[in-house]
C-alpha cells in the first residue's frame, strides 16, 4: 500500500573477500559484483573486505550512473577497507577504529593487519536523515577454543556505543556487515538489545535465500566445509539490521540472500553470501510517532533487566580476556628478563679471559655470536610483546570500566520502577504511568 | 537572578603534567590539586595528562565525598590518561582515539607514546542530559616550522566530528582541555564554527586571571620562557567551551584562571594554569527554545560560507601533510632497497672465495659482521617506517576524503539559499523564510 508517506529502500550487503593476489578469482568476482549492483540499483550498497582502494575506484567508475555517491573507509595497514555506494547524497562520513583486533603475530589469520572498524555515512532520504553503518568484526577461527572472543566482545561493545551515541538525531538507522557473530552470540545480543536494532532476517515478511538465513554456506566452493564444523550446512554471520524513530516506522518487506552459485558464472560473488533487504519506510504523524515511541517504551523494565544480564555477561568475558592478557604480559616480561640474564652471563664469560689478559676464549666464536644474536632477538621480541600486551590490557580495562558504569546506571534506572510489581507485569505499565525511558540521555 | 529554572554549574579544567618520576614535584602537586578540588567542590572536574592510573585512584579516594562519580580514560601505551570527577552521576562513557598523533621516533616529544584521545561522559544534571568532553591534542613545539600541524588539524577535525555526531541528543555540551591551539588557529576555528561551541573566555561576563586569558605563562617556574617565543608573556591553549540547545540556554557568569603561583605553596599546580568556569543554565519553555533555535539559525548562510572556507583551509593543510608523508614513505622505501642491495653485495663478495673453494675472505671478519648487522638494522628500520608512513598516509587520506564530502555537502546547502541576496543579507532572512538549518541531519 504505497502512498506519499511511504518510501521503499533497498539495502545490499556483501563481504567481498577482495584480497588482491590472495583471494581466488578476485578480479572476476569484482566484475560480477559490479554487474549485479548496476543491474539491481539498490539504494544503499555496503561492502566489506574491499582491501584495495583501486578495486573501490573501479567499482565507483562502474556505478557512477546508478550510484553517484560513494565513500571508502580505510582501516588497517593493508586493508580491509569498507565501501558505501548510494543513490542518495552522502552528507557526512565518520570512522571509528576498534581498539582491539587480534594479534600481529597471528599473521596467518591476518585480522590485525586488516584492521577493523565501523564506518558511518549520513544521507538524506527525502526529508529523513538516515544514519547508515557498515562494519566487519574479528573472525572466529575456532568456536570451541576462541581466543579472540574477548576482542570480539569489546568490538561489539564499541560498535553499540558508537551507534547509540551517534544516532540520536537519526530518523532511521541501518547497520550492515559481517559481524562474525551467530544470531544468539553474546556480542549480537549486546548489540541488538542496547541499540534496539532489529534483524531483517527475523523481522522480514518474505524470505528467499539459504536455509536458516545462513550466509557462510558449506556449498560455497571457496569454503572448506571442515572449517564450519560443527555447523554442517553453514552459519549466519552477515546481517542487515535497522530501526526507525518517532518520525518513521520501518518494516522489512522482503529479504533475500544469494545461494552460493550464480547463474551463467562458474563461481559465486564471494565466500560469503550477499544480503538484499527491501525496507518500507512509513513517515509518521506526530501523534503516531508518540504512540510508536510509547509502544517501544512499554517493555522498558524487562529490557533493562535483560540488558543488565547481557552487559554483566560481557563484562565477565572481558575480565577473562584481561586475565589472559595480563598473564601473557607477565610471561613476556619474564622471558625478557631471562634473555637479559643470558646475555649478561655470556658477556661475563667472555670478559673473564679478557680481564685475565688471555687471548683464547672459553667457547667457540661462532657459538658466541649465535648466542648473542639469540639473546638480542629475545629481548627485542619480548619488549615489543610487552608493549602490545600493555595496550591490550589497557583497552580491555577501558571497556570493562565503561561496562561497569553502564551496569550501575542501568540498575539505578531499574530501581526507578515500582518495586511491588514483578518485572513481567512492568512490561505493561498502568495507564498514566510514565515508564522510565530506556535511554533518557538521548 | 536565580529561580527554579536556573542551575549553576561550575566546571574545572587542568592539564596536570603528571608524568611520574619525570614531571617536577609530581606527587606534591597532585596533593595540592586534590586539596583544591575538595575545597572548591566544582560540579565537573576535567583533568588531562594524569599519566598514571595510580594517581587517578589516589585523587578518587581523596574526592570520594565531594565528587562521588568519576571516570578515567586510558589512551596511549604509557599515558596520557584523562580523568573526570563529577558531583552528578555519570551514566555512560565513551572514548575516541585520534588516528594520528606524532611519530614514535620523536621519543623526546613523547606525544606518540602518550596517545591522544577525546573522552565523553554523559551525566544528568537535574532533568538535563549533559554531554561532557575532555581532550588533549598534540603539542606544538615550534610555531615557525610545525611539522605536527597536519596531525593537529586532523585531530581537531576528528574532535569536531566526534562532538557533532555524539551530541545531537544532548541538552548541553561542555568541552574542556588542553587543545594546544591558539584562539585563532585553524583547528580552533574549525572546532568552534562546526560545532557551535562557545569559548568561555570570550563569552564570560566576569574574568579573573592572567592577561589575555593565557594559560601557559612565562612566569610559571616549570616553563622555559624561551619555548614560548615569540609570545613573551604566554599563550592561551587551554579552554572550557560550551553550548546549550533548544531546551536550555547557557551563560558564562565568570571565568577564572590560576596565575602561576599558589599562596602558601612553593610551586604552582602544573606547568599549565587551571581554568574554572561558572555557568548559568536556564531551562527554556518550548516557545523560548524555538525562538533561541531560530535566532541561532539566522546566521546560517554566513556561517555556512565561513565553514566552507575553514574546511577548505584544513583540507589544504592535510594535503600538505599527505605530500610530506608520501615523500617520507618513498624515502624509507628507497633506503630499504639500498640496504638490501648492500646486503646482497656483501653476500656476493663473501660467496666468491667460498665458490672458488678458497678459505681466506677478501675483507676482515669484524668488518664483515659489522656491515651485515648494519644492513639488517637498515632493513628492519625502513620496513617499520614504511608501515608507519603507510598508516599515516591512510589516516590523512581518510580525513581528506571526509573533508571533501563535507565541503560538497556544505556548498550544496549554501546553494539552497536564495541566490539573489548577498550573503550578509542572508544573515537576516525575511520573515516567514525558513533558513536551511546548519545540520539537517541532526
Amino acid at each position: 500500500m504505497a502512498d506519499s508517506n511511504t518510501i521503499r529502500l533497498r539495502v545490499f550487503s556483501l563481504n567481498c573477500w577482495g584480497i588482491r593476489y590472495l583471494s581466488k578469482h578476485c578480479r572476476e568476482r569484482y566484475a560480477m559484483i559490479g554487474e549485479l549492483l548496476s543491474r539491481e540499483e539498490h539504494d544503499i550498497v555496503l561492502l566489506q573486505e574491499v582491501w584495495s582502494e583501486k578495486d573501490f575506484l573501479c567499482l565507483k567508475r562502474k556505478l557512477s550512473s546508478t550510484h553517484p555517491h560513494s565513500h571508502y573507509f580505510k582501516s588497517g595497514v593493508i586493508g580491509s577497507g569498507m565501501a558505501t555506494f548510494s543513490r542518495h547524497r552522502i552528507h557526512d562520513a565518520f570512522l571509528y577504529r576498534y581498539s582491539l583486533n587480534g594479534y600481529p603475530y597471528m599473521a596467518h589469520h591476518g585480522d590485525w593487519f586488516g584492521g577493523k572498524a565501523v564506518g558511518m555515512v549520513i544521507l538524506n532520504i527525502g526529508r529523513l536523515a538516515a544514519h547508515v553503518y557498515v562494519t566487519h568484526l574479528h573472525a572466529e577461527y575456532c568456536r570451541e577454543k576462541d581466543s579472540y572472543l574477548p576482542h570480539r566482545v569489546v568490538q561489539a561493545w564499541e560498535l553499540q556505543q558508537f551507534i547509540r551515541h551517534t544516532s540520536s538525531g537519526a530518523d532511521l538507522v541501518i547497520l550492515a556487515g559481517d559481524l562474525n557473530l551467530h544470531p544468539q552470540d553474546l556480542g549480537n545480543r549486546l548489540l541488538r538489545t542496547y541499540t534496539g536494532l532489529r534483524d531483517s532476517y527475523t523481522e522480514t515478511a518474505k524470505f528467499d535465500g539459504c536455509e536458516d538465513g545462513i550466509t557462510l554456506i558449506a556449498d560455497n566452493p571457496f569454503i572448506n566445509p571442515k572449517e564450519l564444523c560443527p555447523f554442517e550446512k553453514g552459519i549466519r554471520i552477515d546481517y542487515i539490521l535497522y530501526k526507525g524513530s518517532g518520525r518513521v516506522s520501518i518494516q522489512c518487506e522482503s529479504l533475500s540472500t544469494t545461494k552460493g552459485s550464480v547463474p551463467d558464472h562458474p563461481f559465486p560473488y564471494s565466500d560469503h553470501e550477499a544480503l538484499s533487504a527491501d525496507l518500507q519506510l512509513q513517515t509518521l504523524t506526530q501523534q503516531a510517532g508518540r504512540d510508536e515511541t510509547r509502544g517501544e517504551q512499554d517493555c522498558a523494565a524487562g529490557k533493562l533487566a535483560e540488558l543488565v544480564d547481557i552487559v554483566t555477561e560481557a563484562r565477565t568475558e572481558v575480565k577473562v580476556g584481561l586475565y589472559c592478557a595480563e598473564r601473557m604480559r607477565y610471561t613476556a616480561a619474564r622471558t625478557g628478563v631471562m634473555g637479559m640474564a643470558l646475555l649478561l652471563l655470556e658477556l661475563a664469560i667472555a670478559a673473564v679471559p679478557w680481564l685475565a689478559l688471555r687471548a683464547d676464549q672459553p667457547f667457540p666464536r661462532a657459538s658466541f655470536y649465535l648466542l648473542g644474536v639469540l639473546c638480542f632477538a629475545i629481548l627485542i621480541t619480548t619488549f615489543l610483546l610487552y608493549i602490545f600486551y600493555t595496550m591490550e590490557v589497557k583497552a580491555l580495562q577501558g571497556a570493562e570500566d565503561q561496562m561497569r558504569l553502564a551496569v550501575g546506571s542501568l540498575q539505578e534506572r531499574l530501581r526507578g520502577f515500582p518495586l511491588a510489581q514483578p518485572l513481567n507485569r512492568l512490561c505493561r505499565p498502568l495507564e498514566g504511568q510514565d515508564p522510565c525511558p530506556l535511554e533518557p540521555e538521548e
